[in-house]
């Protein structure tokens, strides 16, 4: 079964997905994909709360780029968290739209329970610079293939879920 | 009976709304209202992928800005693609935004089968310029005008609709 | 019982928020505590609008920054119009984190009927400059924490709302 859970910045979506998984993963550790590339001190510092929150509760891998080889490696219940970073990653080395949304296909084919944490960033005014207009629809295109493929879809908003599917 | 699509850029709705009306005008063929005016490259290539998605389902008109004369027209249901493009138009020919709002009353007083496409863009912090402010304000008060003429309003993101009413 | 209506600019939260306690309040007369402090003329423009509609239906108190004595002034039930504008008041006065979520969290241990409103303002990219990232933060771990205290939560857009606890 695939899951995602889509929201806002700081809208409790990450929180809510590990609970999600942890709740369904009873008798087996579930993986944690950290997609997080790059490092900054206020990104190092969100890595850090992410990291006590998770402690001995779920076996960490971190990959940036190579997603579908991460998450082919799992031997169970997977959290990828999550996508957005993970798109961001994939612009930076400037591998193309086609490229990106086709491995993410893969990655969706691939059987096994697996939770996809990703950011709604296209609720606002058009962004005034390319990249950011870029991201912003790769992003979107991103959400359509995870929506049409999971199971389950989650929208977050002040730590709370509503079904969307 | 009117319906509204509202959504983030690239949720979905179009593709939402678009599916939405040729399965209720299953017997007619109905009519898409494209409002767009301006085309730089990027907005040129929307279109195109649009374009190629209608096909020969639709009748299409295109009116950037006389949108009450052309709903007017139609002689079956309409898809208007999107009001948030027509609100850009009337706000770039300088009407006041009393009259933009007044005529958006007047469409949806129109009876008929109507289905609307518009963008939420108020789910962020507050512009740094005033004519995005002017726009954002406009485009939720327009949304609200929607909200409240409408039989039924669905909240679109990843490609998947939430029922609001 | 606590109720957060969370949405975005002219989402018509305000609106349904106070025709949410004018209704549960039928017999006395509700306090409204309006937290603006900042005025240049749009914001005035804005507040008169809502002040307009109050009329004679609230009894009005105003506090941009105390709102936790504010709160307790009240003797009946009360609408926070709105945290956002309260939190961005704080950030104004460089008060830290951790104490303006302190205070919201006694305002939310505080027994009585509560009507929060709050803009929810993280669908979009990563803002550009750190205090807007500071603000969507805060924004959205005040939300949470409301979320987590409420009895009931309403997500708004087009002036309608959804229900999400």
């Amino acid at each position: 079964m695939k899951t995602l859970f889509i929201g806002g910045i700081k809208s409790g979506k990450s929180r809510l997905a590990e609970a999600f998984i942890l709740e369904q993963a009873a008798t087996e550790k579930p993986y944690y994909l950290a997609t997080t590339e790059f490092f900054d001190d206020e990104m190092q510092a969100r890595i850090q709360i992410h990291q006590q929150r998770r402690q001995d509760l779920f076996v960490t891998l971190e990959e940036p780029v190579k997603l579908f080889e991460a998450v082919q490696k799992c031997r169970g219940p997977v959290l990828i968290e999550c996508v957005s970073m993970w798109l961001n990653n994939q612009l930076y080395h400037q591998i193309p739209e086609g490229d990106i949304l086709q491995e993410l296909d893969t990655v969706l084919q691939l059987t096994g329970n697996m939770v996809l944490v990703h950011n709604e960033v296209g609720l606002s005014v058009v962004a005034d610079n390319r990249l950011a207009r870029q991201f912003v629809d790769l992003s979107g295109k991103a959400a359509q293939l995870m929506g049409q493929h999971c199971d389950q879809v989650y929208f977050c908003s002040a730590g709370l879920k509503m079904k969307m599917k």
